[in-house]
């Protein structure tokens, strides 16, 4: 118990958020405690036929529920896996044309045309490299991965409170602060500030490595750099591609939180080059587990109570009107906990108490079909572009580079007040207000940007809320023949590879009690 | 003339060296003079119908020429490009199974699988996304594209002299510098070393970035990151996700120039983030010109003689054993300095003075088909690793991600000395060199590696060189009705914007004296 408590690493969240980092104005999380090389469990650890005889009923066909039903099958166990809704897949979701987003007060169609690259990853859009199981799986399954930019320089960065609102192109904020910091550093170090921990001889060799990392000049001044750009870099065919741009002013780019933010995004764990996604769209990876455990899938199979037997555990359930009752040896329970709470269960008060208070970010998004205006006016391809408004982020597609028209992520919100303000709009207010916000980025967006749809993941039914924020503690313990798992109790909150560690974690207590 | 040798820059490249940056060792070119908004000429300059009536010989069907004679035929002129091999492309050149690479001295024939995604970019593999005229092209023609990752965090740095030899992953190198530098310039400020330029505000905003830009604790130190990763990072299914690496110590970190220069690499204008690479290959690109200009070319048209008449040009060219003579009112002559100063001509003293002088790179690769171990056993998805030794760079392939086997390029040498060493190897010893240096990165090199195919650039006929690195002045004037292009006389020497951009160069010149 302590070893897998310790491997999970118990509020600890590396990077929490979902398909991103923490929300602005949020400080990075404190360095997690070192486990002290406590193994975390995995297949490979669990003798092969362990579970012989034993049936396992798996609440939810998300990622987590599909990932404990393949590999406790694996095992030998017996296993059912109970979905609310008509698909498996859980928040792992993509939209197309056809498509329905259906939330509690609101439901939309959407209307894109009908082609490959016009999706909308409504969930989970993009895959770390190091999350090797989930990798692992898309090899086995055989899911087409590519790249996903997280870090275009082409990319705008927009706040409302400075540089008089305007955007600023990535790429001069990068220049500018690398100029700058290294700039400082050296003017201190040549005023033997550092003296008492630098010998001369590191002095000149820290020296060396600032003017290449700030690109400064033989004096070790930042008078601009070419790796900012050039004037009418966003013109097709400039002509002053042999000019420089003035660099911006070290005051603007520390003044307002926005800029100090930005330092660092991209170089967290789960945000590092080389990020991947699914080709043609994050469900592919969801439809090839579906393949995989579609045998011990029932779908429309609403859980309304869950109960704890002598030595087992007895599901009730509705499926299309019809209650049925289904008896087991153990459950895993991956329902997430904004909706466990209002099932009917025999859960130990503890247990209850923690799913009664487990916290839930209230992300949304929207997106629109529109002309690649962005490839073919601003050179962008692929990436996110950022800012101060509610909106958040803009995300470009990463594939079908070329096309005539592609799918603008026109907000990625997560959370926050700005999320629960995003949930509480109709569908068509979301879309006036993000392309009101949106083109004080892209002006375009207003006439351009159509065919808007929108999901608040706080109002979808089975889901209400986008990723867990809380620290578990009770949940990571069994409760007799029941356990949990979800992506809100591992230490990667918010991502798939989190499920699947979490659908482990539960796995491993299953064949400890087996 | 002056307008449109100030748009070319003279002597300014802004980033050297074909398909990557400067070579180890050499400094980063001292920025540009700003030619005070002097536009450089692009299609759309130029009278609709300025070339009818007058004719054309193109000299060489690499980008350069073919994008002379898709405009200039759109002006009116009559063109006809001689290209001397039996395909046009120049250095545009991807080799698959059952391709030959032939040298002066050798020949090899490439024999890895046949496969859409076993090919291997012998001359330019990646495109930088302001790189607008050929992406324009691209989208005109329907050339596709996806995303080249040039910085990814999970490759490798290894150098002889340092951390004793060993590779060290990008992450940790990244992560560790720019906490380290974070630190030294949050001391220096809070030691009030600075105070005669900052405010009591901007320490205050400069230290809050600091502790971001370089994730240090409460106390501005930095006492490493989960930036750099955990260890057993490198083995599937990692039991120490929550464990942070010791970082490196900052004078390992510049005690060598090779971790000094690698900062920065990736953050020149030419190699940022979003980096692209044509879908099945970098040919597809010569494959779309060749097609727009099918009907002028002339291929295994070998140019002997070029002369100027009364008013025009006469060229020589031997045709399959046969010699012909073809006589038009202009030349653009796109033929290499290094093969064109072996050609007869009339040229005057000063054009064959800087031709007879111009110096190019001695740049070489060699690919080798082998299982994906760098996917499957280290998390790396594209993107480059980095080492003193002579094979440079390993780049691992940007596609085809989860497929049992890959290309990747075992060596990849900018030129100097090591280039010309490469080329001297017979590709046997070429082959057996790549491995024993890239083992020390990656053991499963040896073993796994196989088929390996190399080019040296220096000696491919019709090339004898990878890309111009002289600065061009008299070569940017007409010779009579002779001009010159070719991507050595532009200001992006090596890539294939350059060769546009001389291109439209060319045209400009021949239209003021048409």
């Amino acid at each position: 118990m302590l070893r897998t408590m310790a491997a999970m690493g118990i509020g600890t969240s590396l990077a929490a958020c979902g398909s991103s980092s923490a929300a602005p104005g949020a400080p990075p999380a404190p360095p997690a405690p070192p486990p002290g090389g406590m193994p975390s469990p995995r297949p490979g650890d669990w003798p092969g036929s362990v579970g012989a005889g034993k049936s396992v009923v798996i609440l939810g066909g998300g990622i987590a529920g599909m990932t404990a039903a393949l590999e406790m099958t694996r095992l030998g166990y017996s296993c059912t896996i109970l979905e609310a809704t008509p698909m498996a897949g859980g928040r792992n979701k993509t939209i197309r044309a056809g498509d329905s987003i259906v939330e509690t007060d609101s439901s939309q169609t959407c209307n894109f045309d009908l082609n490959n690259e016009l999706y909308f990853n409504a969930g989970p859009a993009r895959i770390p490299h190091h999350h090797e199981f989930l990798l692992g799986y898309c090899r086995e399954f055989g899911v087409a991965l590519e790249t996903f930019t997280n870090e275009n320089r082409a990319a705008l960065m927009q706040s409302t409170g400075s540089m008089g609102g305007q955007p600023v192109i990535a790429r001069r904020v990068e220049a500018d602060t690398r100029g700058h910091v290294a700039r400082l550093l050296a003017t201190a170090i040549n005023q033997n500030a550092l003296d008492a921990e630098l010998t001369a001889a590191d002095k000149a060799n820290i020296l060396e490595m600032l003017r290449r990392f700030g690109d400064l000049d033989g004096s070790f001044n930042y008078a601009g750099s070419g790796r900012a750009g050039f004037p009418g870099q966003e013109n097709t065919g400039s002509r002053q591609r042999d000019e420089q741009v003035n660099p911006l002013a070290l005051q603007d780019l520390i003044n307002e939180t926005f800029w100090q933010q930005r330092q660092g995004f991209t170089d967290g764990l789960n945000q590092q080059s080389t990020m991947l996604q699914a080709v043609g769209g994050m469900d592919r990876i969801a439809r090839a587990f579906e393949a995989e455990v579609a045998s011990d899938l029932v779908t429309d199979a609403e859980v309304t109570e869950i109960r704890k037997t002598t030595g087992g555990v007895r599901i009730v359930y509705d499926r299309l009107g019809t209650p049925t009752q289904l008896d087991a040896d153990f459950c895993v329970c991956t329902i997430p906990a904004t909706v466990l709470r209002n099932i009917a269960n025999d859960f130990s008060a503890a247990h209850q108490s923690e799913i009664a208070n487990f916290n839930y970010s209230a992300a949304g998004k929207i997106a629109f079909q529109s002309r690649r205006f962005w490839e073919q006016d601003h050179n962008i391809y692929g990436g996110i572009s950022w800012t101060t408004q509610d909106i958040t982020q803009i995300w470009y597609p990463n594939s079908g580079f070329g096309q005539d028209n592609g799918i603008l992520v026109g907000a990625y919100i997560f959370g926050g007040s700005a999320g629960t303000n995003f949930a509480n709009l109709s569908p068509a207010q979301r879309i006036s207000t993000a392309i009101a916000q949106g083109r004080n980025l892209h002006p375009e967006m207003n006439g351009e940007a159509a065919r808007g749809i929108s999901i608040a993941w706080s109002k979808i039914p089975f889901q209400l809320g986008a990723w867990g924020t809380s620290s578990p503690l009770t949940l990571l313990t069994p409760d007799e023949n029941i356990v949990f798992a979800g992506e809100h109790l591992s230490i990667l909150q918010g991502w798939q590879e989190g499920a699947i560690l979490s659908a482990y974690y539960a796995i491993d207590l299953i064949v400890q009690q087996t």
